[in-house]
């Protein structure tokens, strides 16, 4: 599982006001908090910014890659921030977060991915919008796969987002996502799937549960990456063992390894170490 | 999703006394608050009384219906004690946790299902064992249906119950069994899949994620019954988020109402009502 860590990111109230004031302490924090919880991307947004979003990238890019070695996941629609980001990227194969099959979007960010060759994370949405079908978004992810590997990308370096939509504004938008999910993961295995968790629980109470529930149903149907927070305990241990559940965790290696991590550290508090 | 609770069980060290001791109180106490927290069935054990078996099954399915109009499940391989129960029996259609491909227990039990005709739990096992791949246990749950239909029970008077076996002595056990899940229910839509949770856990430390992962898991592929502990709010939340998740809950109605239950009762507490 490909967990990429959401919590730098500029809509979070919280984030914001470091971001803005270019706190080094709270990002270097934010950074090796998640890292030591699991991550193997940190996701960074600096999209609040607005027209200051390029040059804090940058900065953020910088200040992040001297607390922790990790890969970054570049999370921005604007071609500008994204070329702040990869100039200074440091730690192995930056992955861009994100591209769609709009016209506009692709023409600004393609660019980039052949000078930089990074991971790409493609969302199931084009010119006419956010589809409704299952079939649709597959279509999609197709034609977003092919266009991203006639540029030089080997399908490894690609992750599919179905683009999850709130199953308290239709029934089905649960099940249309883990279907894409499924679909795609059958006809492109090397493929990644990597879905933010939050959306599927908008407008509902006590959101947690559905996340969990959509986390655990997409890993199920093939997703093999996630946006979340890895400081969630709760998520992440659920990750684990569905992991071990799947049998994609031979022996319980991982899952077992960090319930003695969780245990020693517990004992750690307790002792006051 | 039907949830059948399975509080009232003598393996369990807290339940065994007051069966032993014929705890009218303890026991209606445990059928109530079951009942409350959402139980379609509940399940009664009584095979650690051994010979006092039969006489302890008729106390409680009489005790436990005094206190709640539930039907039960009668959980004993002994025909004997599910005579006892059966005969006792009073609200709706009695459950019999179960019945297996073995011949002998079929010999002693398929006269009940003639007498009394309630719904039956069957498991995925027979003569030759606990079978090792999906397609044997689908050859065996077929076995079971054409068994209990030529019985006269209709399909959904049957519940197929994988058996799980723990992932921690084979990786593929949790795929196995929800494969297994996934064919059956696509074979035979109005069947009902019913299984225990914990068994996919034995001998993994921090069970209760793998025990979550493996209810949503398996509901996604079909799963529509769990003989679950309905006071575990945690579990109870993740199944009603799986099921406004996968469509099966139109408007997320049943999940947003007992969301307000659950705040509901926090606040009664809170309040000291």
């Amino acid at each position: 599982m490909i967990i990429i860590g959401e919590k730098l990111n500029s809509t979070l109230k919280s984030v914001f006001p470091a971001l803005e004031a270019r706190d080094t302490a709270a990002v270097t924090d934010l950074a090796r908090r998640q890292a030591d919880a699991g991550a193997d991307y940190l996701d960074v947004n600096t999209g609040m910014l607005h027209e200051a979003e390029p040059e804090t990238m940058a900065w953020l890019v910088q200040t992040v890659s001297e607390a922790v070695d990790l890969p970054l996941a570049l999370d921005s629609p604007s071609p500008a921030a994204l070329a702040a980001g990869l100039a200074v990227h440091r730690h192995g194969q930056p992955l861009i977060n994100s591209i769609t099959g709009e016209t506009e979007r692709c023409g600004g960010i393609l660019p980039l991915i052949r000078q930089y060759h990074p991971s790409v994370i493609a969302l199931c949405m084009d010119d006419e919008g956010m589809p409704e079908t299952t079939a649709e978004r597959c279509a999609i992810a197709e034609r977003l796969i092919a266009m991203l590997t006639a540029e030089g990308l080997s399908l490894g370096e690609i992750f599919i987002d179905p683009l999850v939509r709130p199953v308290s504004t239709g029934s089905h938008y649960g099940t249309v996502a883990i279907e894409t999910i499924r679909q795609v993961k059958d006809r492109y295995p090397e493929v990644h799937i990597a879905c933010g968790l939050s959306n599927v629980s908008y407008g509902l109470p006590g959101r947690r549960a559905v996340n969990q529930a959509f986390l655990v149903a997409a890993m199920a149907a093939g997703m093999d990456g996630a946006i979340v927070d890895p400081l969630d305990d709760a998520l992440m241990s659920l990750a684990f063992a569905t992991e071990a559940l799947l049998g994609r965790d031979p022996y319980c290696k991982k899952y077992i390894k960090r319930h003695r991590q969780k245990e020693k550290a517990a004992g750690a508090d307790r002792s006051g170490a």
